[in-house]
């Protein structure tokens, strides 16, 4: 359909221009080929990295991979073809036939025609060996070899689905996507574990700083999402955010993706834990149809358990208990806990277990939290002595806490001195604006991207769900 | 469908415990209302924010927007419904029934029967006044108010359609999404124009450095993506990337974001100029088709003319010139420019600008570029004393490089010495690693999104197509 002209064809007489090539069209994906319903024997060329080598007596058989698929192609070639460079790790461009495969292992297999190397794979040093499964920390050394294991395939393939299914269901339901800033000179709404950005020492700036004020990585584009509320609705946000956090836990990076939603005139919490349920149901039901087989491989050989305990979270309703019935319920747990749970202090990883387990292995929102313990943007709830404000969190099996949401204080006169005691007044006056032309009631959360990948793949480790993990003492490439 | 359980129904016999009351089911959006099929009077809730209110003498208009179309609906009410408050920018709940709308203005309108006032806007501190048109200049001036005008609404409705068509073009072409890391230690591959990245300096850190090593924002997700194209053949990103430029241009940020992609046993440049073709005319026709009021409102208030020179690039195809003939062609032309034409020397903004018009104000592909003016991943064309590279930029009407990108060079004898050369083959020795395992001829490109938002609407200023813009001196919120 497309095709640019060379302008030498165009605009003058073909000269000694180069005139690039015809792409052939015979070339098919590893994922057509093994879908290919009518194998009469067309004649196609597959590419890809070959994944194992069988040699017969007269018969050779490769396993080729381009990774469109969990699945690899078998290649049926005369034993003619044999060669020391048609070795695992090898890339190989293969022409043959396509037909049905006698075996009962799969439907199509390539009768080659043609072989040719591309470029052969230095055995020795490569760091991954023919028929071994290595572990995903051992994986973890090789940030750029390791996308080509069946694990990390599986993996990275069900994350670029979920990415597409979660921007469907926003899509779906009338949202408008906004790319809130990664630089951002708030750096007064959170926990203070900003990482600061400034010009490299290699370039002079008059100034001392670039921005001319100091600027941060985004803890979150919540605040310039309710911006975005006020004139679009509905509107979401799924990109990086950063937290300078001296960890090395399974659960924390200090660069992850968030994926994060707010609603203008939603009135009740319930309204937006139907978005969040809504969101984790309708992506993983996706997920799990588009990638069946990459879900699959990590249920059955990393997280063995977890389809079941997954399909529970599915088909049940997800569970609602207020922050006060949370702190009864551990209170009157037999557990031993090490952190004392007591009502004010916020809640432990340790009692989320408990209480996810408590529910049955269902997911459950904690809601109406006390108004000491969140910041100033959250909805005061005017509960009388307790005094909560109207935030939501979501506990998951195995992850803990995957979203975290809140009503948003849309009444000025509710806002301003809860600033003002923190002297932020003047830094929020663009904030308080918000409120004061066309204030609405309004929310929203924020899903921990990994976090979700963690929880439908069980993988115990986020390093092993994000291409380029990034975290305290490591950066790599 | 979905709906969390108050677990106080489903573990313990309902107590004191809030249970949110639910969502009425009569809520439609603008855009639902104004498309509604069967005008029968249905009684519907309409929420949003006042556009103009028109008083007659028994009847009151007014225009409600909620950001979901360009168009807003037209409530009809009793005069006794009249109040000060009903006024420009507060935000108003109608209930009532749709009708049939006797103007011939509108197919659909609200008759209400119901008005609250959610809202009040404070008229007199509104930067913004009732039936004023406010120049793109005045509005940049208010970062958190500008997305309730109509012309940032259209903007930026637009931005969400093109990143959706971006995702399903690639989506449907076979492609692998991957977010590429923002924090990278790679210092040393382009311009040097780097924001570093450290913890804030309120957090105490043992090391000196977080990471262990410098860390910077990204320019480019290209080599993360060629360690994925290793694995998956066809993969991109759509992120942020980031230079520390000195630049107050209307086609600089220090924040902006860019779509790339990398794909395996490429080996011409016409292979992908057809997919950047394909990516362009693709995504543009799917904009067009999704939002044409949004596009509209740019082509007749911002930028006249814009609508025909659209077309003009979608309905031809791109042309193809040698660097080497554009400079012929630069050297041929009656203009003067400021900085001379010579080869070896890179393609300044006007000559960018003269090669355009020169090519019929079609956009053209430049290829083949100087090696020394390159990067040292580019392929070598190995063509004689010129000595160039596969590069490609493509150049468009108005806003001049839209695209960069080239073949790699994926000779491992080819790129060690170039690496060597520049001292570099410590820091690249994972980039050489996926030379020596199974390498294959590959390439990829990189679009600049905020410049296509230029391209296509006519926006004149790339500060304007981008929510929050980042720039020299200037992090607003």
């Amino acid at each position: 359909m497309f095709g640019a002209r060379c302008l030498v064809r165009a605009l003058r007489p073909c000269s000694s221009a180069p005139c690039p090539r015809h792409k052939p069209s015979a070339r098919l994906s590893v994922r057509d080929a093994l879908g290919a319903q009518n194998t009469k024997g067309e004649r196609v060329k597959v590419q890809g990295w070959i994944r194992s080598v069988r040699s017969q007596k007269e018969v050779l058989f490769l396993h080729i991979n381009d990774g469109s698929s969990l699945e690899s192609l078998q290649v049926v070639a005369d034993s003619s073809f044999d060669s020391r460079e048609l070795a695992f790790g090898s890339s190989v461009e293969v022409q043959g036939q396509l037909v049905k495969s006698p075996s009962k292992k799969q439907d199509v297999e390539l009768k080659a025609e043609k072989i040719e190397v591309v470029g052969i794979c230095d055995a020795k040093a490569f760091p991954f060996k023919y028929k071994e499964r290595h572990p995903l920390e051992y994986l973890r050394q090789y940030p750029h070899l390791r996308c080509r294991t069946n694990a990390l395939g599986s993996i990275l393939r069900v994350r670029s689905e979920a990415t597409n299914a979660i921007h469907s269901f926003f899509k779906d339901s009338g949202f408008v996507h906004i790319h809130t800033p990664i630089i951002t000179s708030n750096d007064c709404e959170g926990a203070g574990e900003l990482f600061q950005v400034e010009p490299s020492s290699k370039i002079k700036v008059p100034e001392k700083n670039f921005f001319s004020v100091p600027a941060f990585l985004t803890v979150s584009g919540q605040l310039h999402l309710e911006v975005m509320s006020g004139a679009f609705t509905q509107v979401f946000t799924f990109g990086p955010t950063f937290r300078a956090e001296n960890s090395q836990s399974r659960r924390h990076l200090a660069e992850f993706y968030m994926v994060e939603a707010e609603i203008s005139f939603v009135e009740s919490l319930q309204d937006l834990m139907q978005v969040m349920e809504g969101l984790f149901k309708t992506a993983t039901m996706t997920v799990l149809s588009n990638c069946p087989e990459d879900v699959e491989l990590c249920h059955k050989f990393i997280a063995p358990g977890q389809k079941d305990r997954l399909e529970h979270m599915l088909k049940n309703n997800f569970l609602i208990i207020s922050y006060t019935e949370a702190i009864e319920i551990l209170k009157q747990a037999s557990q031993n806990f090490t952190f004392t749970p007591e009502w004010g202090v916020d809640l432990h990883t340790e009692h989320e277990k408990y209480l996810v387990k408590h529910c049955g292995n269902i997911p459950v929102f904690v809601i109406n939290y006390p108004l000491a313990l969140k910041p100033f943007y959250m909805r005061d709830n005017e509960d009388g002595p307790q005094h909560t404000v109207a935030a939501v969190d979501l506990l998951v099996p195995g992850v803990g806490e995957l979203f975290g949401g809140s009503l948003r204080e849309e009444r000025y006169h509710f806002l301003e001195p809860r600033l003002a005691r923190s002297g932020l007044t003047e830094a929020y006056q663009w904030y308080l604006d918000l409120r004061r032309f066309g204030s609405v009631p309004h929310g929203g959360f924020g899903m921990g991207f990994e976090r979700y990948l963690q929880c439908i793949l069980g993988i115990d480790n986020i390093k092993d769900v994000i291409p380029f993990p990034r975290f305290t003492h490591s950066c790599i490439l």
